[in-house]
Parts: C-alpha cells; structure tokens; sequence
C-alpha cells in the first residue's frame, strides 16, 4: 500500500508555518500500520496543486491531502481534486442543509459563502467536520482513494479522528507499530545513555532519545503481527527502562509533568498553593490545565513585586532587604507563607533572575531559587538555569513542580 | 528559478519528528528572494531517495536536500546523489585531513568511520560543518545546482549560513519576495473577508487568511525586483488593510497579543494587576513573557476558591452567594479589588467555567466573565466560548488582554 500525504498552503513553503499536519498525519498513519512514502507540500496555486494531486494519484493507493478547503480566493484544493478526477464541482444538498443550519443560529454568514462550503466534486463524499464549517471529502481517482481535510490542525485532527482512521483501519495491512514516550528529569542524555548501555540492546524495540527543554523523552517503537503484539513489546521495554531510570521517571505514557503532578494531587486528595515570582504564573497556569484540579488547587500568588511579597505572602520587609528577592531565604518565606495563608498542605514558590536584564556579579541571570513548604518542614533548591527569559521561566517552573512530584511520590500519600 | 526542498529520514516520514529543516529553508530562501515550489519529505530507502532526487533534479534549477549525510547504514543521500549524477564516490583529501585532524583531538572514532565521512559524489564539493562531523555538499547534475546538508537542525542551519546563504545570494534573481503578517482579534474569518472583498483585489500583493485558535492572521507576501520594492507594497498593502478592519488589527508586525500588550504598558507608564479565575494564571505567565514588564506588571492572583477570592481580592462572600463566583457581578468586583488591593492604574480579571465538567443549564461550560476596572469605572464582557478546557482558557486569557488593549488604544495614554 503506497501512501502519500499532500499539505497544501503557502504559509508551509514559505516557512511561515510548521508542516505539524503532515508530523500528525505520518504518526497516526504509522499506527494504523501504513508507512507514508512521501510528504510532499506545495503552496495554494491551482496548477502546482494539481500537478501535485495527479502525481501523488498516479503513484500511490492512498492520498491524505490537507488545506484549501476553506470558502477564500487562495482555497484550490476541491477545484484541484475535480479537475484531476475530470468531474464539475457540484453542491452536496446534506451539506449545504447541515451548514444552513449551523450558521442560522450564529451571525450573518452569506449565502454564496455556504453555498461555496458546501460544493464537492461530483461523486466526492463529505466528511464532516465538527469544529469548523470545511467539511473533509472522501474521492476515488484512478486506483486512488483521497482524503482531504482542512488545514486548521484541529479540525483536521478532528475529521481524521471522526470520519478517516476507522475506514483506513479496516483497509488490510502487513505490519502494526506502535509507539510510547517515556519522559524524564533531572538527568543528562549522556548520563541516560550510561544508564541504559545494557539494557537497550537487549529490548525488542527501537529507542530514540529526544533531549527537551527541561528532560530527555525516550521514544519507543515496537512492531508486530497485530496492534497488542507490538503494544506487549512497548510495555515491557517501559518497565525494564523504568526500572533502571527509577525516579528519574515521571510518565511512561508520554504525559506532561504537570498532568502527572496535578493528577497525584487530586488523586491523593492534597492541596497545594503557588507563590511565583519568576515564573510568573507559569506554574499555576500549568496546574489549571488539569481537569478536576480545583479540588486541589487553592490559589496562585504572583507575587512580581516586593509589595506584593509583603502584603501576600507576609515576607519580612527586612528579610529582603538582608537577602534580597532573589534568595534562599525568600524563597523558603514565600513558600510557608502561601501554605500558611492559603491553608493548603503544600506550598511552592518560585524566585529568580529570568533576564534578559537584573542579573549582576553574585546574582547571575538565570539564578533560581525553588522552594517547597510541607507539614514536616521546607526544601529549597538553587540552581542557574541557562537560556532565555522564556526558558528560564520553564526550566524554574518545572523543577518546582518536579519537587513537588518527588515530594508526593516519597509520601507515598 | 524553480526551486525544491527535499529533506530525507524515516523519523520525519513516520511522524516521530516535526520537519523544521523545510521551514528554516523555506523562511531563508523567500528572504533571499527565492520562491519554493515544493518540499517533499522521503525515508531512508536509497531508491525512494533516489527517485525524489531525480524528479527534483528534472524539475527545478535549485534543489536542496537535507539529512542522510552521517556514517551509518541508514545514510544513503551521498549514494542517491552520485547514482543520480552518474558518477561514483570518491575520497575527498582535504575533507578526510580536516576530519581526522579533529577526530585526533577527541575519543577513538575508527578509521573507517572517518573515510566514509570523507568520501564525496566525483565533481562534488565538500561544504564545512563547523558543528559536526557530516560535511553538506554542492554538485551540479544535470540543468539543477543541488545542496546537500546534514539533518540535525543546528548543523543545518550552520552549513546554510556559513556556505550556502552567500552563494544564493549571488544568483541572477528574478524577483524578491518579503513577507508580513497582520494578526486580528474580534473578527471571523468570513467577516474578514467581506470586509476585504474590494481591497484584497487591489493590493499588489498575495494574502493569505489563517484562522487561528483566538484570531485571524492575514499574511502579506510581496514580491518586486529587490527587497526594498518588496518590502515597500507590504508596507502599503498592511496601511491599506488596518485602515479597514480598525482596531481589530493589533500587529501588522506578526507580533503576540501579549507582547503588544506588554509593551503598550511599558511605554505608557501603566501599571496593571490581574485577578484570574478560569484562566488560572495564564495571562500573569503571558504578561511576565515580555522582558521588563517588571515596570509595570505590579501582582497577579491566582484566586480558584472562593475563599481565595474573597481573602486575596476582598470578593464580598454575599456578592459570591447571590450570584455565584462565574457571574458578572464578581467579575467586576475581582477587577476593581486587584485594581485597589495592588494599587495600579488597573486591574483585570477573569471568572468562568473552563470545563469539562461544572458547567449547568443557565451556566455552560465555556461562560466567561471578563472585567477591566481602570480610573473612568468597569467594563465586564460575557461570551460563551466553544472548546476543550485549554482552549477556553486561552481565548478568555485573550479576550482579557484585548480589552486592556483596547482600552490603552482608546485612552492614547
């Protein structure tokens, strides 16, 4: 089965925009136990758009195409689509009725404009599209099957998921894979490739090491007869590595460190308040991205200002001015400060230099200070991150929210 | 000048990596004038590369390929290009003494890992990678100038920049080509469009619309006989638009909401504090992005319980009880109490229900209250937002730094 995706748009040749949908469409496709041969990407031109389409179909049995589907001058690819298959574009009735009746409820959309969403090339058939007014199209041409969706990755993601990956499922295949993150932090890629030296060889998968940010991700491919096959491989390399790496470890599924850090709380029903400085609120706003979190989470202080440390926190004035904002001592102050006010089991705080400007000889940029309140006491770290401001504020907040992951897991609470 | 960008490697094919070496290249090439027509992404299988080499080689005068180039067996881009030029690999001198003169200074590599690093398509010449070990290559085959780099971004970027960038440049060139993009907030992409419908026509430049998650962003590519020309009808083309859709527009620049906000705040000598519910934190972490928004960003309040509304903003308990803490009313009292409590010229505030779950029949998930308090009184906007609880939270957090921008635009302070 040869396979091609196609990504339609000026803004990716031109560099404007990462190709994500193609990344997005080659992943789920490898899932679904096809390899894409090719990823091809021309900008909204109807001629390169139809030469490529008619390559792409003399060459391959399934095409998945993204992009130009919209109502706008630049959108080409259902003109494309017809003029390869050699038919009219034609107004597809359900979808003209269903899309009459989506924008009936909201504000004036003209007439032409719906009537322009909702034309397929005769004998296409529509995808719906549940977030946006781009249906998705489903044609024969030649031997080819093509799928179209639109470019907006969400609802591409959204008409892939909906009406596209069950039908390629059931098309017959050689060979499943599938894949699995193992995320972690606090250690180098070269100490984790240590670590890992023997083990590796000895696992019945293929592991990648993909140094972020703040950790290094393991990713892991198995392959096998059927999906459970390769998913069996998967589970046990996970446990082997895990069991080398140990706390090091924060998700095996590929999970962000605050859903796992958020989940751990609600799930052991501890409560925890946030006082940041340098991080801004990144911490808190990572924390309310988990659903359910506000049975956990009691407040966030931002506290940017050395009032505002003051009047919030009830930090010492003179313990400042002794140490300065930038400090073990504050840091530890703020921290029992925002768990003692906001009456919550923990607390953690954040304070720093996140640059690019306010560092000097004894304080550089990048100079962190992280601090975690509990019942038995308060922990402080101190480390100087290297980066820009925008990495500075990650790097801080993540080893916080590390800290408190460490912290709950030896509880075992 | 036909150009193409064929990039090489089973991770991008599989979905395992993003393809940002086709959008580096893609962003340098318009900058240099140059136009891509097509990207086309293949994996490491020596007749599928090259295959992709010959049909970019028979279509364009400039092709340039990236990945491949390393030692190990999956690396096949120097083979695909020597079959695809005739020709046979031979050992480059001064590349192979270059090589092992700075693999003298590190660990063992072995000899013959060296050589094959050495080796080059006959009539090739060896590119210097000052960051790694695969040096990129430049051969003419047939009618087309090809240039190959190594896969890992950095070096890439290296190769590009310290070989290849002057020699593009240096090109007969037809036309050059810059871009712009213009970023809206408040308007559909329909309604852009139907209030272009005449001006679009009338620029002489190529638009594109590209409906974001919390606006719309319109990007401007203009092409002339040198990049001044270029640069001079984006710049007429950008006038023209913002005269149209107003203070919809709040970058024609390309620049983040948060960023134009920030520094509208900076310059002005505005101080703000910012109240959140819903939003959790997200528009103090947005804010505090913007290098020296020390100045004017006074505290944030992250204040998820009503106690924390009540303790941190002096939320009357009774206001909370009689119209619930997602209502307007307490929307307004969290502005004007963070405007009080911080002290600053003014005070935002967020309040709502980002879901999943929590929402009722008279509040659904997605209501979000947003207040502005400032010297001249409060404003407070409702709107019910369709979305997963990330993207609630992100288009309240907009909605609330739009509105502080519209009142800074309104106030001319």
């Amino acid at each position: 089965m040869r396979v091609t995706v196609l990504t339609i748009g000026d803004e990716i040749v031109s560099g404007h925009t990462l190709d994500t949908n193609a990344a997005y469409l080659s992943g789920r496709l490898a899932e679904l136990g096809f390899r894409v041969g090719r990823i091809v990407s021309v900008g909204d031109r109807i001629g390169e758009v139809r030469a490529e389409l008619e390559a792409a179909i003399a060459d391959s049995d399934l095409v998945l195409v993204t992009g130009g589907l919209g109502p706008t001058h630049d959108d080409v690819t259902k003109q494309a689509l017809a003029e390869a298959a050699g038919v009219a574009l034609v107004l597809d009735r359900d979808l003209h009725a269903l899309l009459k009746r989506r924008f009936a409820a909201g504000p004036g959309v003209r007439p032409e404009v719906i009537e322009s969403l909702s034309t397929v090339p005769q004998g296409a058939r529509a995808l719906e599209n549940p977030l946006g007014a781009a249906a998705g199209l489903e044609i024969g041409i030649g031997a080819a099957r093509v799928y179209a969706m639109p470019g907006v990755p969400r609802e591409m993601e959204a008409v892939f998921d909906a009406a596209i990956a069950d039908e390629l499922d059931a098309l017959p295949k050689r060979c499943f894979s599938r894949s699995r993150v193992i995320r972690t932090i606090g250690l180098r890629e070269s100490e984790i490739t240590e670590k890992l030296e023997h083990t590796v060889p000895s696992l019945d998968v293929d592991v990648g090491f993909l140094p972020g940010t703040y950790g290094v991700d393991l990713r892991l491919v198995g392959s096998g007869s059927d999906g459970p096959a390769a998913t069996e491989k998967l589970e046990k390399a996970a446990r082997l590595i895990e069991n080398v790496l140990g706390m090091s470890v924060y998700s095996t599924e590929g999970e962000d460190l605050h859903d796992v850090v958020g989940k751990m709380l609600i799930a052991r029903a501890v409560t925890i308040a946030v006082a940041e400085s340098c991080t801004g609120g990144l911490i808190s706003h990572l924390l309310t991205q988990v659903p359910g979190i506000s049975a956990s989470f009691e407040r966030g202080d931002v506290t940017y200002s050395n009032r505002a440390k003051i009047d919030c926190l009830g930090v010492g004035e003179a313990l400042i001015r002794d140490h300065g904002a930038v400090s073990r001592e504050v840091a530890e102050a703020m921290a029992r400060g925002v768990r003692q006010t906001a009456g919550t089991d923990i607390g953690i705080s954040t304070t720093g230099i996140a640059g690019p400007t306010g560092g000097s000889e004894p304080k550089p940029v990048g100079l962190v200070y992280v601090g975690l309140a509990h019942d038995g006491g308060c922990a402080v770290k101190e480390v100087v991150f290297r980066g820009t401001r925008r990495i500075v504020k990650l790097r801080a907040a993540m080893l916080a929210l590390d800290l408190a992951r460490r912290h709950l897991s030896s509880k075992g609470v």
